[in-house]
């Protein structure tokens, strides 16, 4: 079995790539999350590129499994991947299929995204193909027209909760930090560090703020919160940089 | 005036999005780099991608000025970026424009690319549009179906200079080397190290090599070398992980 995870980018159904729209157009299955209360906006927008792919295939949707938070945190993703990919392999047997099967990845398949890893659970083993895809990095840069490094420099990407826990990467002078719902950077002391924030990016909605952390944090921490509240959702992503 | 930094992807003409198109077919000039011998095929993928596009705009190709190696490394580049600012300068101002200028950035041109600086240097300063384009990190993890990070893991983004000087960036379990003429590799105890590396990544001639550094460093020595006489240029990258 050919299974396809497509990078979509992260909200402008224009992210796709050429590649991808070829993929979607050739495929035979495409299988859709659906992630409960507030997410269906971005089922949405995984129809609409399949409407503007001019995609032909059979769509299957189904709904994301509930992470057991009583569990530590390596356990509680191991069993979540498990019971997704039990979820995949009874849409993909029930399709009787006669081609590859395409899942449309947010960002790219590779960075900070658990379909690799659920992929590897199925047996038999597909052979998987990865279509790469415009992430929320490069859709934070984009949006600020900014460097992701500095001339001969090195970029540290990073998740909220090794921010909150080990604090700025040691011989880091720029930082990323994706998968952060709390605002890491409310722990680091903003002496010197510039901040470069973006929410919904490449989407409509699409919020940024950028300047010094001393100056700008609060305004980030309230302008996140109120378009969590009005959005009934948020992804955000924050670039750091000393100097600035 | 409007510069529209399109990020193209790495070799592969259907990398580029359905937005940078968009902006292709919406340029009134596009600025096109050739950068001497042995390099003319990126040349000719970039005026593959713009017929691709249906792009209408007219072309202007330059020739990209020689960095004097006197110099010492900042200065160098300093120099350089400020030579190809004159150049950019003279040909817009040529142009007698209607409409933006475009120019197609290996890769995406928020990543180790020196196009935001240039422009930087263009007077009046222009308003800069950034087109986010798949990078040869996407490429690489794309080809070898890899996820850049682990579970939760950070990863470092830095070049083969860091690598040589500096060794291996402090707390990182994953780096991916950007810009490495010499294999920087090679200076590393391999122990316990498992290296993916790339070449021409995206395109018909691709060259992929993984498995334990210690096993596969070598081989990855010879192809580089091999490839590189083959086609009188290469571009390769490659992702280490401790453990594998």
């Amino acid at each position: 079995m050919d299974l396809w995870l497509i990078g979509m980018g992260t909200g402008n159904p224009e992210h796709v790539t050429l590649e991808a729209r070829r993929a979607l157009r050739e495929a035979s299955l495409v299988l859709i999350p659906r992630k409960g209360a507030g997410k269906d906006d971005l089922a949405d927008l995984r129809h609409t590129i399949l409407r503007a792919c001019d995609c032909t295939a059979r769509v299957v949707e189904f709904d994301m499994p509930v992470r057991d938070d009583a569990l530590p945190y390596a356990d509680r993703v191991d069993r979540w991947h498990d019971a997704i990919a039990v979820i995949w392999a009874d849409a993909i047997a029930q399709a009787q299929l006669t081609g590859p099967v395409a899942l449309l990845v947010w960002g790219d398949p590779g960075l900070y995204d658990s379909t690799l890893r659920i992929a590897d659970r199925l047996t038999p083993r597909p052979r998987v193909r990865v279509v790469a895809g415009i992430t929320a990095l490069q859709a934070l840069t984009a949006a600020h027209a900014i460097p992701f490094n500095t001339v001969n420099g090195a970029v540290t990407v990073t998740t909220g909760r090794r921010l909150r826990v080990h604090g700025w990467p040691v011989g880091a002078d720029t930082i990323v930090i994706m998968l952060d719902g709390d605002c890491g950077f409310r722990t680091l002391d903003p002496d010197g560090l510039h901040i470069w924030w973006g929410a919904y990016l490449g989407m409509a909605e699409q919020v940024l703020v950028a300047g010094p952390l001393g100056q700008v944090g609060d305004r980030i921490v309230a302008t996140r919160a109120a378009e969590r509240a009005r959005h009934g959702w948020i992804m955000d992503t924050y670039l750091l940089r000393r100097g600035g």
